[in-house]
């Protein structure tokens, strides 16, 4: 093993003609654990602030994840056992610290569409179950007053209440557990191995004799490689029917079993990971240069398909609870078409972004 | 009152240089009343055969529709009040006839879409309650035969099942209903006077002085007034934000009350009727020409539109039934969104067809 040390805040692009590819790369997973290890101490010190508990959180996951994307992307230049078992630890950690994260921002989404869907004027951002409640009151209200000739008894909009109380109720619960589950973690022996590693990484990183190579002839291959399996999996995405608007693809088994869903799903989930990594493996040799905006466009509209498919799932699981009011499934079941259409919309968006940067390429 | 005849079918565009207004307009209605009466006679020797008789009653529909809208647009070349009271009357007798037919395509659309929304690959027009069911069947005992780790019991695909059941009772009865009322209608002396009166248009039209006039002088007046309507109809429609795809307009009031969603549908609507009255005025000039692609176009994405609007409330008035189960209501709530999809996709294929025109025009 090699010890490097690099400070990555003073080299630019043109300095890799000059570092080695172990330099190079210490350098960002140094610069990387440390960013992990202070979001680290400012969640201890976070206290009963969540606002900066989140904000160290979020921080702390990305942290995980671009050690995680560094570590899988440039093995080659590593020591292959430990930057698997730490690769494997950090996953475990990210995905963990995600759960409670998630929860809030599915809660959001769906009361925030809820509302959208039962013609309230409130954004997603700031929606929720109260505001969804009190404008399905001021609905039933003005129809009171209203003249006879009048809608019909509104159910539904009632059905869009209730359905948001239940949502509220499920997500909150499953937002209450992430976060014993991610407190758990966080005071776990094994969350400790993991800091003890990135600490450790912060320093020195195992490197292995490849990574003595200069980087210009050597980080370049497992960059490529990471670029290449992004390629392969966006050539295999149905991009010419997402072309199509309206093309109802997303619905096609909104009726059937989830896991038919989840298989229709499964092909942009996985282009959306490579997509990250990518984007991680050229923070390496960007060295904190601006982002490629077709990546983070990208990127953007398969978080929003990730979103929407896991907000979707979870309208359609809320509607198998038992004992639900008619009005209450069919709101849910609105809902859930309402969200695979988000679905298809970014699925849209991405082939939007992709192709204008096929175009465009030189 | 003067009397004219003309043979529809002996003149073209250029002999309107020499012919009056109302010859022109007079061998119009002509051929149109003689098209009635033709298919009021195959409608009465239709007997038993189902599908002649639904020919019939569309050629009468059609026939209608045609003298009413050449009653409307030319009103001032004839006698105002004997068009006016013949329009109502023609109004009155093809909304009638068309109640049967829009049951049994409502019922093929909506049972089409819950097919498709289970997975199974039926095409909308051969799709029926059975063979939802039966798709819905064969869901189901592949999910029996399936692993241990397969999906969650299936109710949601019984709810598409039982959803499609429910919708094929409700639009069954519907049709047969508007099938009695077509019949009493064809049966009653209100009909045998406007048989009349469409036969006496077979041979002679109630023609007002102004007819006299030469019908390249008179007869772009009246045409120009509907197309100045058609237009400022189209100008007010949301047609920037139908031209963004996946825009979420259609369904924002989709929990909302009925009443709320037509008033957003009604401006389509509106222009749906004024393009078809648009047509039918040009057919007036062209004489059997070609119709413009552009208005048919259009046309078909309105129809569409009105379909799928249709088609939505029905869902969504079948899921107000009492004491249907909660799976049902969840399948109908997705099939709404669904055809409020599609009323979002006619929307989006109006604008392209518009656009196009409208960047094509000299």
């Amino acid at each position: 093993m090699q010890h490097h040390e690099v400070d990555i805040d003073s080299f630019t692009a043109g300095d890799t003609d000059r570092l080695t590819a172990g330099e190079v790369l210490a350098g960002y997973l140094h610069a990387r654990a440390g960013d992990f290890l202070r979001a680290l101490r400012m969640y201890g010190e976070s206290g009963s602030d969540t606002a900066a508990a989140e904000a160290a959180a979020r921080t702390l996951r990305g942290a995980a994840r671009r050690i995680g994307g560094g570590l899988h992307t440039f093995r080659p230049l590593l020591d292959p056992a430990w930057a698997d078992q730490l690769r494997t630890e950090l996953g475990w950690l990210s995905g963990t610290l995600a759960q409670e994260h998630a929860c809030t921002g599915r809660l959001h989404r769906l009361l925030g569409a809820l509302a959208r869907l039962s013609g309230a004027t409130v954004t997603p951002a700031v929606a929720s179950a109260a505001t969804v409640a009190s404008a399905s009151a001021a609905a039933v209200a003005s129809r009171t007053d209203g003249s006879p000739e009048g809608p019909p008894p509104g159910t539904l909009t009632v059905g869009a209440s209730r359905a948001g109380a239940l949502l509220d109720r499920q997500l909150t619960l499953a937002r209450t557990r992430a976060h014993s589950a991610a407190l758990q973690a966080l005071g776990s022996s094994r969350f400790h191995a993991v800091a003890d590693a990135v600490a450790v990484l912060a320093s020195e990183v195992p490197l292995s004799p490849l990574a003595g190579a200069p980087a210009v002839e050597v980080l370049a291959g497992p960059s490529e490689n990471t670029e290449r399996q992004l390629l392969d999996a966006v050539a295999a995405l149905p991009l010419a029917r997402a072309a199509h608007p309206y093309n109802a693809e997303a619905l096609v088994h909104g009726l059937a079993t989830a896991s038919e869903g989840e298989a229709q799903d499964a092909p942009w989930h996985h282009v959306r990971q490579l997509l990250r990594l990518h984007r991680y493996a050229q923070e390496v040799w960007s060295a904190g240069g601006a982002p490629d905006p077709t990546l983070l466009g990208a990127g953007q509209a398969l978080d929003r398909h990730r979103d929407a498919a896991e907000a979707a799932a979870a309208a359609a699981n809320a509607a198998r609870t038992p004992r639900i009011a008619p009005a209450t499934a069919y709101a849910l079941g609105v809902l859930h078409a309402d969200q695979r259409l988000e679905v298809e919309a970014a699925r849209f968006a991405f082939q939007q972004v992709w192709q204008r940067a096929a175009a465009t390429a030189p």
